[in-house]
């Protein structure tokens, strides 16, 4: 058996080599995301965001166990965490002497988690989690929790794959962090206030209460309101309420047609970043690298800018209609 | 006299009219770009970035007053400040009631600011910025501050613009922002710690200071350590010390190339991404619409992967040689 077939089969190992390829876009990670691609679209794909503090991941791990013991199918569903988090324990943060939280559910067979580098290559982290995801999904993984930091638009295109996504909320976060927040409401499937035992919970709670009257106005029932939930991860209370939230969100999802819509929107997202980076380099090797190096010294020089480089660019590869 | 030209003159109402015909990307706003490409590459871009919390805008508000008052050029320089900060009380924040901290620098003829929505389309925000910071160049304003939040990776991106970045720390930031903060330390030309007038600033100094000794060890002089200077924002203690340090770096760069090297990166990057929207468009166009849909079909069935289809057009596209 080769890698791609000792993942499948369950090995964790083997997985986590072939995971290992595919972040580093590897030509043998490539094949086998070609490979793998057949067999994905299964998974149900959860974002977690928030702004930092709000302890996501400390829910994300409470979360995975849920699903764990959820009993609806048997053998038991298998969980993936994909943490892409500078400030969680699963990442960066485990780095801070963090990792006490994920102490919970690292020993359990039927969960993977998997941390990644949150800096890279323009554009690198949100394909890399998109490829990360397919692999755990052909595995069998379901549901995935995509663990992010809800700040940077790169953040919100990683979320941006997932099917769900849940906002996570916490009471006494600074001025600063609620600004942030703003930004991310409006992504948001399922909302959870979270540290729900803490004072100002309920404030919290009413503020977001108050944008969503704004953003759902009642009586129009154009577009989907997010529940709003209120959780204590460090205890567990209100987990239950999350889980049946996501499964509902699937159900809905899966009724009206957006999981579908949802689905091929990523697919063509990914198409055409691919197709983009193929097309430069096809650009570059047909150019020829003194072409290319004289067009960079007229654009340094000033005297072409980069918008009629480009122009001039792409006249010269696809003119031969 | 036509928009730019009334920009070019100095007319703050041309030139914010300008600004957003660019940052809304129109074929006038195109067509501006490239007539004030020629003028461009003068002034000095300053990315000043740091975790929420940081007082970075209060800091940015400081340097642009430092900057006018300054003396060393006869007209005085004009400043501008591009803010891409959700959290910044000249963008989001201000939506907060935060806009005080603004007021000082408001009324000066001689200082623009400009906000900007951090969230829109796939990379967006980065070429807008990019944009922006052209035509305020073209305009004569020098130096540009952009301030952004220190925590995804479009930021980062936003920052890369810059020939400086200044990455501002402060005490008391939780351990969350502690962890965000790891990741853009490595970006810094030049360090600050603000709000230095409060308790447990030395420990953040020292722990800064550690950081950079494991980054840059006594005796290897392969690249310049950035200088770590103290300030508040509020007093504007140690405001002179960052406009020197800003100063130094500009000359550093000048000395050693970097500041061409920078320049020529960024026009490479700014290139490659109009050409590859370009080359995508054509191909959507020489394609045509129901192959392009047919070609979406068969990845939504997991016919062929995103990759196989995106060879496949690209040997349709350019297979004419």
């Amino acid at each position: 058996m080769d890698l791609v077939e000792r993942a499948l089969a369950g090995e964790r190992l083997a997985l986590a080599r072939l995971l290992t390829q595919v972040e580093n876009d590897t030509p043998a990670g490539r094949a086998a995301l070609d490979r793998l691609f057949p067999r994905t679209g299964r998974a149900h794909l959860v974002g977690i965001t928030g702004a930092p503090g709000t302890g996501k991941s400390s829910l994300a791990n409470r979360l995975a166990r849920a699903f764990r013991s959820l009993g609806d199918c048997s053998p038991a569903r298998k969980v993936a965490v994909l943490a892409v988090d500078p400030s969680s324990p699963f990442t960066g943060g485990a780095l801070l002497g963090d990792r006490l939280r994920m102490k919970d559910i690292s020993g359990d067979p039927g969960v993977f988690i998997r941390s990644m580098a949150s800096r890279g290559a323009v554009g690198g982290v949100a394909r890399a989690t998109a490829a990360l995801a397919s692999v755990l999904d052909a595995a069998g993984y379901d549901p995935i929790f995509i663990e992010t930091v809800g700040a940077g638009q790169s953040e919100v295109e990683i979320v941006r794959l997932a099917h769900s996504v849940v906002v996570v909320d916490a009471p006494g976060l600074g001025d600063d962090i609620q600004a942030i927040k703003a930004g991310i409401l409006e992504i948001a499937d399922i909302l959870v206030v979270n540290k729900a035992d803490l004072p100002g919970a309920e404030n919290t709670l009413r503020a977001l209460e108050n944008m969503l009257e704004l953003a759902y106005p009642a009586g129009s029932a154009e577009r989907r309101r997010p529940p709003l939930l209120r959780a204590t991860a460090t205890t567990g209370e209100g987990v239950e309420e999350i889980v049946r939230a996501i499964l509902e969100h699937r159900a809905y999802l899966k009724e009206t047609g957006g999981w579908q819509r949802r689905e091929q929107d990523r697919l063509r997202r990914e198409f055409e970043a691919l197709l983009s980076a193929a097309l430069v380099a096809r650009w570059r090797e047909q150019a020829g690298s003194r072409a290319v190096h004289e067009l960079f010294a007229r654009i340094a020089s000033r005297e072409v800018s980069p918008s009629q480089a480009a122009e001039e660019a792409v006249k010269k590869t696809m003119g031969c209609e």
